[in-house]
């Protein structure tokens, strides 16, 4: 088999962790990187990851947009995050041949159609990536732990589950858990019950951690989780049974944890608050599911980024 | 008719406002004052008024404690916050005498059961106070706007509307509307309307102005105000008909406005999450109305309390 050709798309914490272990288990890897272009042009990215050891990963291309990306694309991995600024076909497209499959790593639920509309002759897979993962500086990331991957694609052409298997080998074999599943779109519901609850809350009360809010709020937390719960299952997508228990419990076992929309708070840098949220009320809306509290706090984010947007 | 001698417990803008009004009207008024005990002591009050002028009120004792007064109180004014760390009870005692009657000009709802059973033989007068003041610095005051005083006895001894109507004919006297009601408990709900809604959005936005919350959550804030008026009606105090539709209306028509919470929340101050949302939410649950948008709001300013101890 030839040299898989993968082009990261957003090589942040995230994108460049997975394009590093991509490239370890053998693919030619290359990154449109913006922020950090000057940096890894010159020194590639050093990963420093807590389970794996250290090694510096070099992309074969490092370009600011994919119109200049020189292969065709084996898979495009999209792994920037979902803000209001983000415009996801775009980003991509020019780098789409017609055997191209993308791959999106990011947040929220319901980001599917946007894909599957613009690129309907194309595989797409949906990924999750339970990680903790940091960009320590431009060029630099720190995996603290976890890291799996789950990858289902969302439309069922020919070779389908090849093409969804074979990127699910490499993570492997770079030595990162990576499973296939046939719910995927659940799996997202069921990362949002997590998502939707700790990201607001910790941007709205300022920063706590994540111990913090569930020892002192965990009836609230149930609340959402419940009705994230509720949401998916009108959509379709029922989470099992012990799915709020399993996450509470989790939650209180992880060490103190800042949400990815609290460190994004933090850095003063664009929420995740249409995708984790936005979509999840809107979901709601549309299946008349009745959702008090998630349209609270949907509304007290919507508040804080307008103060936000007033202060900048 | 004797020179009523008044005791103004909590001397902060409200308090010395109101004072200043009773001495104005020829009451013989001191203050219980503390944290600008020196300057109040050298200089009295500076009273900068919009509507009424300006004016020096020089109480007749000015003093750190209520026991320190030396005359029979007729009227005991508690003019404080309401915050965990308020003992309202113990701030008056010492000057309660048997004909005093005790007035409180406070926020919140559900407050008065506590001065009703620590004082089961004095008349109590419910107060509120719809007024823009500020304390600009230590000893002056700025009065911008409105002023408006509501009074409402909470029991029925012989003589009581004689007290009530006496107080508010002084605050005539000197130049500010005060009116009498027999559903002071209804109209401190109707007020809650108002202050469940504006105080906790406006501190959990970071300080968004009111008009900025109402223009782009007006359907958040007619939620909240609707569950309070729901919670008002099963405790026996139905709300007239339009208050919500009169408050929004209002709201639109008032200044661009910084809430009291708000202002607390930025002088890093206490807040009256309690007395404004913690006692509402507790009269919700045992009345059994369903008010998850008021839970919500009350968990996250629970949250954000936490975090700034944290801080602190």
């Amino acid at each position: 088999m030839s040299q898989d050709k993968i082009l990261i798309v957003g090589a942040g914490a995230i994108g460049s962790f997975y394009g590093a272990l991509l490239a370890k288990a053998g693919a030619d890897v290359s990154v449109v990187c913006r922020s950090d272009f000057n940096t890894v042009k010159k020194q590639g990215y050093f990963i420093n990851s807590n389970t794996l050891g250290n090694w510096t990963f070099t992309p074969t291309q490092i370009i600011k947009t994919a119109a200049e990306y020189r292969h065709q694309a084996d898979y495009i991995i999209l792994c920037t995050k979902i803000t209001e600024q983000t415009d996801r076909v775009r980003m991509i497209q020019d780098a789409v041949n017609p055997s191209t499959c993308i791959v999106f790593i990011q947040n929220g639920v319901e980001i599917e159609q946007e894909l599957l509309d613009a690129f309907p002759n194309n595989e797409i897979i949906s990924g999750l990536a339970f990680i903790c993962c940091n960009r320590l500086k431009p060029g630099v990331i720190h995996h603290l732990a976890y890291g799996k991957l789950t990858l289902g694609s969302l439309n069922k052409f020919e070779h389908s589950s090849n093409k969804t298997q074979h990127l699910s080998n490499l993570i492997n074999l770079a030595g990162i858990e990576s499973i296939i599943t046939e719910q995927i779109i659940s799996s997202r519901w069921l990362k949002c019950l997590w998502n939707a609850s700790f990201n607001p809350l910790s941007v709205l009360s300022d920063g706590l951690s994540t111990q913090d809010i569930l020892s002192t709020q965990e009836a609230l937390v149930r609340t959402i989780m419940q009705e994230v719960s509720t949401i998916a299952q009108a959509c379709g997508h029922p989470l099992p049974e012990d799915s709020i228990v399993i996450n509470i419990k989790n939650t209180y076992a992880m060490p103190p944890y800042k949400t990815s929309m609290l460190l994004d708070y933090e850095n003063n840098q664009a929420m995740e608050t249409e995708a984790i949220l936005g979509n999840t009320v809107r979901a709601a809306k549309r299946e008349k599911v009745f959702t008090p509290t998630l349209n609270t706090l949907y509304a007290l984010m919507k508040l804080k980024e307008l103060k936000i947007k007033q202060d900048s």
